[in-house]
């Protein structure tokens, strides 16, 4: 396709997911919950169609050479599938927030002032590798009302198709219009530049994926953006805590899942506690590789390598943790500002001031006392599914769940008020 | 001043104007209103000086022959700043959103999650001529612990830059960091053009103007924007419309302040309405100019003029308005899609479904029954002081309050919780 060609193709997609996004908004909860069923049924009786098309990826990927991890994460099988289907039924169980009036006030001019929650419109998703995200983020704007323009990966391509086939046939038996999820198959890049200038049919984009995605996305698009950056996240061990919860939440924050954006890079101790070598040798003998500050290369010589400034505003995604002894939880603070993404944050503490202090004061989107990093996440925040953790402060902070989808209008109920 | 002036000048006030924010989400409440009170003061202790530095900026826009609406929205005299001083005290007044937790829950692991409302950080406004903008603006910020960078319109140079020495003052006799609030006093189009590129340091950046600047902001900006775009606002009267609301409440949308955004722009009446004539000449005889389609012609051929494609999506801020006789709800719902800019729109009705439907369908930020478009206004809705309109969906719709210079973070309390 030639420039022109490109932006015909997206002019073509986005008038199309404007006029179903306006159907969409007035369907009833149970027309839009039957479509999601329909949906997760359809994945199911689909399962081989679609472990086909998904082995072209993986002859692309081996080919390529990809890491094992990229690998597995393009991976479908048969219970990967079941997982997809259920993660769809999910979703349909869910309460419906759209309609709902929230805030019914009554003014002295006499009209009455709510807010109802509404769908956002039309939602555009950029989102790298794993195929489960086409179903899950399908199931979760059939959910709320809005439609959902899907651009995945090239590595994926053949498996986004399968899916959205199946999809797409689930919405043509429902009532649901049949572009209320539309999927761009072209793998150039110039379909997504042509797509975030859309300002007049797109109401926000989600990029999900690394760093050079979200910053493309940043610097192009016209539409809102709601950004799900790295997590480079730190605990502070402080001079009162616990030695047992110091040992726990250090080690299940990084060890747990090092390769996920809540786990845990930077890990920050008071000087004063006593059991600093305890918590170091704990996480050495998971295996993490250690790199500390200088104080923290003398209390282990053998075991620690030095840190680098780099080091302290990595993302390591692997069994990798930089160390730094600190003299006070305001230094605490201070590095954390400095270096961190503003995503998750922990202290372990036993001190009352220091953990209301460390909660009002570090600016991430979920600080933790005594808990794991690892917690921030929709489902255990009690969200449900998760459209991802939003690294921005406007809109929806932190984990972003089905609300993250909806928004605010206001509604008034007069009985012929005019203003004076 | 070069570009790598600019560059410079800029990210000294970025460094300065976030460091302050740190400071200011931190300080308690009655050390946030104490400067408010202070502001307030000093604005009607130096209100000569502040009329004097007015003085100023009117000479030139004499000398330019700006229009009498432009120069008045320019003019400060004692009874302005006087105002201005008393919406101040108001916003100290306000209740403090800050520190609040909202939504605690205990989660299956023993966690507990809530949300605290903390300020965003910092906030950037671009905004044109008025120069009361400076103050309530400054004050919301610091009221929501937020650090403001403020950058007002050329034709206000020297009025703004003596209220901010008048801020600056007061700031200095508090516990407030003087760079709580800063104020860009070069008036070259480079500084913004540095400004908006500084998405390390401002949260958020909001334009309050006309169009163009609404759309230089969009596609320069790496920040976040908060649009506070045009209304071009519409009223439906629906065929069961009571006579009288029908007039009143056209009448005072159009007619009671033209110049305002949520002003009605286009009349929708329905063709089966029995008393069409009359609402039109109810218009008429206040002075309206009205363009209308071929059947509003057809009725009153000797006072309504045609309209063209373009008037239905004009906002004319002033007495004219566009007139359509539709045949439907549907009709008047899908003109106000194609046409309108999703800010305000009114129904008048007696039949209690076309109410409902009208609230529901109509994709606006404000969507009124039986009342005047009119009310859409952060003072009528109850929210105190008003940021603006936004007329986006994301963060923050509609009439905008403290709130929306507020944001959710989570909150964990944990007891030594690890994730399995």
């Amino acid at each position: 396709m030639r420039d022109n060609d490109f932006s015909k193709y997206i002019l073509d997609i986005c008038t199309k997911s404007k006029k179903a996004s306006r159907k969409l908004a007035n369907l009833a909860t149970n027309e839009r919950n039957t479509v999601l069923y329909r949906i997760a049924a359809a994945l199911r009786d689909k399962a081989d169609f679609v472990i086909g098309e998904n082995k072209k990826d993986l002859a692309v990927a081996d080919k390529d050479g990809v890491t094992k991890a990229i690998r597995d994460r393009l991976l479908l099988n048969r219970e990967r599938i079941n997982g997809m289907a259920s993660s769809v039924e999910d979703i349909a169980r869910m309460e419906d927030p759209i309609g709902r009036i929230e805030s019914m006030s009554i003014r002295p001019s006499g009209i009455r002032v709510g807010q109802m929650r509404v769908p956002i419109g039309v939602i555009a998703v950029i989102f790298e590798s794993r195929p489960n995200v086409t179903t899950d983020i399908a199931a979760l704007a059939l959910k709320s009302g809005n439609a959902a323009i899907l651009r995945g990966g090239r590595e994926s391509i053949n498996s986004n198709i399968a899916l959205y086939s199946v999809i797409k046939e689930a919405l043509n038996e429902c009532s649901v219009p049949e572009d209320a999820v539309v999927l761009i198959d072209r793998t150039e890049h110039e379909a997504v530049t042509q797509l975030l200038k859309m300002n007049s049919y797109i109401d926000i984009v989600i990029p999900r994926g690394g760093e050079s995605l979200i910053k493309m996305v940043t610097a192009e698009s016209l539409i809102p953006v709601i950004k799900h950056d790295k997590g480079v996240c730190h605990t502070f061990i402080d001079k009162s805590a616990s030695p047992e919860m110091a040992v726990d939440i250090s080690v299940n924050a990084k060890f747990q899942r090092p390769g996920v954006c809540n786990a845990m890079e930077t890990l920050l101790i008071h000087n004063d506690f006593s059991q600093k070598v305890r918590v170091l040798k704990a996480l050495k003998e998971k295996g993490v590789e250690l790199r500390g500050c200088e104080r923290t290369i003398k209390l282990l010589p053998a075991e620690v390598g030095p840190a680098s400034e780099q080091d302290w505003g990595d993302e390591y995604l692997d069994l990798i943790l930089s160390v730094k002894i600190v003299d006070s939880m305001e230094e605490a603070i201070d590095h954390i500002h400095k270096y961190g993404s503003n995503h998750s944050e922990a202290i372990v503490t036993s001190d009352y001031g220091n953990a209301e202090r460390f909660l009002r004061e570090v600016d991430s989107s979920a600080v933790f006392v005594n808990s794991s990093t690892r917690f921030h996440d929709g489902g255990e925040f009690g969200l449900g599914a998760e459209i991802g953790i939003s690294t921005q402060k406007l809109h929806a902070r932190g984990a972003m769940g089905l609300l993250g989808l909806t928004c605010l209008k206001y509604v008034i109920y007069g009985s012929g008020q005019v203003r004076n």
